[in-house]
C-alpha cells in the first residue's frame, strides 16, 4: 500500500540449504472480491490454489491429493473423514515457493477508517483500528491457508506482526526471516500477507504486502517473482482506458532505472507515471513497477500476470525464465546487464 | 496438553517499563464445547470477555464500550457503523494482560488423528495434521480474539509457530518473547495459544498452552496467574465422584514440593496423584498442580477457578492476593517461605 525507498541489505541466512523457487503475491483484486466487503473470490482462489498446487508438486498435475484442511465448514458433516494410508501414496514435499497476499475487500475499510497507516495509538481510534484490521486480513489469511492446504499444500499461516516485523518511519525495521525459512526447510510453504505492524516513530502503520515481497526476495533470493493480478499486467494507462497497451517487457538496469522495451514506445516511462498516477495515488501500477524493478535489479525475474489463467500458470511454472512464448500475456521485469 | 521438566531460566527481557499484571488461562473446556468438534462456548467466552474487560480497564465496570472488532458476522449487515467519536471517549489503554488459550474441541482431532504430538514430519499424514491442527487452533485463536474486541478489549493475536518458538525434545527452546512485551507496551492484549511447533529433535510437537504460560511467567513475572477451567478448582479425586473434596489452598515450597494446607488431608498430595491419574492420563489435574507449582516457586500466585462465575470474576480482580473470602470457591497454589 505505501511505497517505500530503503535500500534493503540482502543477507542469507546461514542454514537455508535449498533455493527458494518462487515467491508469489497473491493480489487483494485477483482474490476477493473488491467492491464487496470482506468476501473472498472463491473461484479465482480455487483455480490460484490448483495452478500453485501443479507447480510446486511435479508429476501432480492431475489426480486425488490429500487435503490438509479437516476443519469444519459451514452446512457440511460434523466430521471430516481422513484416510491414514491415502496420505502416505503422496510425496508432501513441495518446491520451495512462498505466498503473501494482499487485503483486497479485508482489511482496508478498517485501516482507512481508524488511519492506522498514519500512526497514533494513543488516540482510541486508531489502536481500535489497528486491532480491527488485524481481525479482518488475518481472516482473509486463515481462508487462503484453507484454501491451499484444501488443495494438498502444506501451508501455514504467518503474521508478520507475530513474526516480529515492525517498521521505522514505515520503512521495514525489524523482519527477522529466521522463521520462514525454518517453515520452508520443513517442508511448508509461508503464507504472509500485509498486515498492520508497530511503528518505532508513529507508533503504527501497515506494511504492505508489496514490501514484504521485497524485503523477502532481498534476502531469500528466490529464482523469480510473480505477482498475480487482476488485469493481464502492467498498461501504458488505466487499463479501461481505449487504446491502453500491454507492456510485455521492461528492462531494469543496473542503476535501477528502467524502461519499456516491448512494445516500443516512445518516452514509456514518463506516460506510464502520468497516466496511472492520476487514477490511483496510494500504490498501484507505478508503485508497482517500482517495487518489482527493485526486485528485478537484484537478478531476479518478476512476472505481473491476471490470476487464475493459462497466462498465471506459464509464469509460475518458471519457463518464461527460458522462453516467452509469443503468445503469452503478461508483464516481464528483468535486469539487463 | 505435555508435561514437561526442564527449568525456565527466567530474565526480565529490558524495556519491560511496567508490570506484567496477570496472565491468564482461558482453558479449552470452559470456553469450547467439548463433545462438540469445533464450537465455541459462546455464552462462557462472552462473560469471560465481559470480566475481563471489567478487570483491565478499572472504572469501566458498566456502560458501552467501543467494539474493536468490525468485520462481517454470518447474517449481519454488511457494513459495521463506526461512530468516529465515540472511540475517543474511552481510555483504551488497558492493564497489563496476557490470554493464552487451550484447544477444546479445535485441533485436538487433528493432532491426534495424526499423532503431531510424536512427530515425524516426513510421514505424510503428520505432516498433513500439523496443517490441520495448526488451521483448527488458529481457527478458534480467531474467535477469542473477535469476542474480546467486540467487548472493547485491544486484543492481538499471536500463534507461537508465527513468533517463532520451537521445542526442542518437546521441552521449549527458542521462544524469544520480545513481540509479547512489545504488543504490551504498545497497549495491547497478547493472545496466545497451545499451537503446533517446529522440534529441533523430532521435526514437530504440539506446544501446550499450560507450558506457555509456565514460560511466560518465568520470563515476565506477572503479579498473579489464573486458570479459567470448567470445574471450580482441583479436587482430591475426580469432581463427578462422591465425596470429591474441593483443594482451596496447596502450599508450595520453596525445594517445589507442595502440599494440601485447606483443608487438611492425610497424605493428601499422593492421594491426589493416585485418584486423578486414574481418569486423565494426558496433562490433567496433576499436571496443572505441577505447573502451577512451578509457577508459585517463583513467587507468584495461581488461582484455578471455574471460568465465567463470581468465583473468576473475584480471582481475576487480584483481590485474592491480600484477602480471600470464606466463601470464594477455587484453588489457590501459593509459595510459603
Amino acid at each position: 500500500m505505501e511505497e517505500q525507498s530503503t535500500p534493503i541489505k540482502a543477507t542469507i541466512t546461514p542454514f537455508q540449504t535449498k533455493t527458494i523457487r518462487c515467491i508469489v503475491k497473491l493480489g487483494g483484486a485477483a482474490i476477493t472480491c473488491k467492491s464487496e466487503l470482506e468476501t473472498v473470490n472463491e473461484e479465482n482462489l480455487n483455480i490460484v490454489s490448483t495452478q500453485l498446487r501443479q507447480m510446486m508438486f511435479s508429476g501432480s498435475d492431475s489426480g486425488k491429493v490429500p487435503g490438509m484442511d479437516w476443519s469444519k465448514r459451514p452446512g457440511m458433516s460434523e466430521t471430516p473423514s481422513i484416510n491414514d494410508e491415502y496420505c502416505d501414496q503422496f510425496n508432501l514435499d513441495p518446491e520451495k515457493f512462498i505466498i503473501v497476499h494482499g487485503a483486497g475487500s479485508f482489511g482496508h475499510f478498517q485501516a482507512s477508517k481508524s488511519g492506522v497507516h498514519k500512526g497514533g495509538l494513543s488516540q482510541p481510534l486508531v489502536k481500535a483500528g489497528f486491532v480491527a484490521t488485524r481481525i479482518s486480513v488475518t481472516s482473509l489469511n486463515h481462508e487462503i491457508v484453507r484454501a491451499l492446504a484444501k488443495e494438498g499444500i502444506p501451508s501455514i499461516g504467518m503474521s508478520p506482526f507475530s513474526c516480529g516485523w515492525s517498521t521505522s518511519k514505515r520503512n521495514m525495521e525489524a523482519a527477522d526471516v529466521t522463521m520462514v525459512v525454518k517453515a520452508l526447510e520443513s517442508g511448508f510453504v509461508p503464507v504472509l500477507h500485509g498486515d498492520a505492524v508497530l511503528d518505532t516513530s508513529q507508533g503504527c502503520t501497515i506494511l504492505s504486502g508489496d514490501v514484504i515481497i521485497r524485503y523477502l526476495a532481498a534476502e531469500l533470493k528466490p529464482e523469480f517473482v510473480v505477482f498475480l493480478t487482476d488485469v493481464l499486467g502492467v498498461y501504458d494507462r488505466p487499463p479501461t482506458e481505449p487504446g491502453a497497451v500491454l507492456l510485455r517487457e521492461i528492462a531494469v538496469h543496473e542503476d535501477g532505472s528502467w524502461s519499456v522495451v516491448n512494445p516500443i514506445i516512445q518516452d514509456a516511462k514518463n506516460q506510464v507515471v502520468v497516466t496511472v498516477a492520476a487514477h490511483d495515488t496510494t500504490g498501484g501500477m507505478v508503485t508497482k513497477i517500482s517495487e518489482a524493478a527493485m526486485i528485478a535489479k537484484l537478478g531476479i525475474d518478476v512476472y505481473i500476470v491476471k490470476a487464475a489463467t493459462e497466462q498465471s500458470k506459464t509464469a509460475l511454472s518458471g519457463h518464461l525464465k527460458h522462453n516467452v512464448p509469443e503468445s503469452w500475456l503478461g508483464t516481464i521485469i528483468r535486469l539487463v546487464r
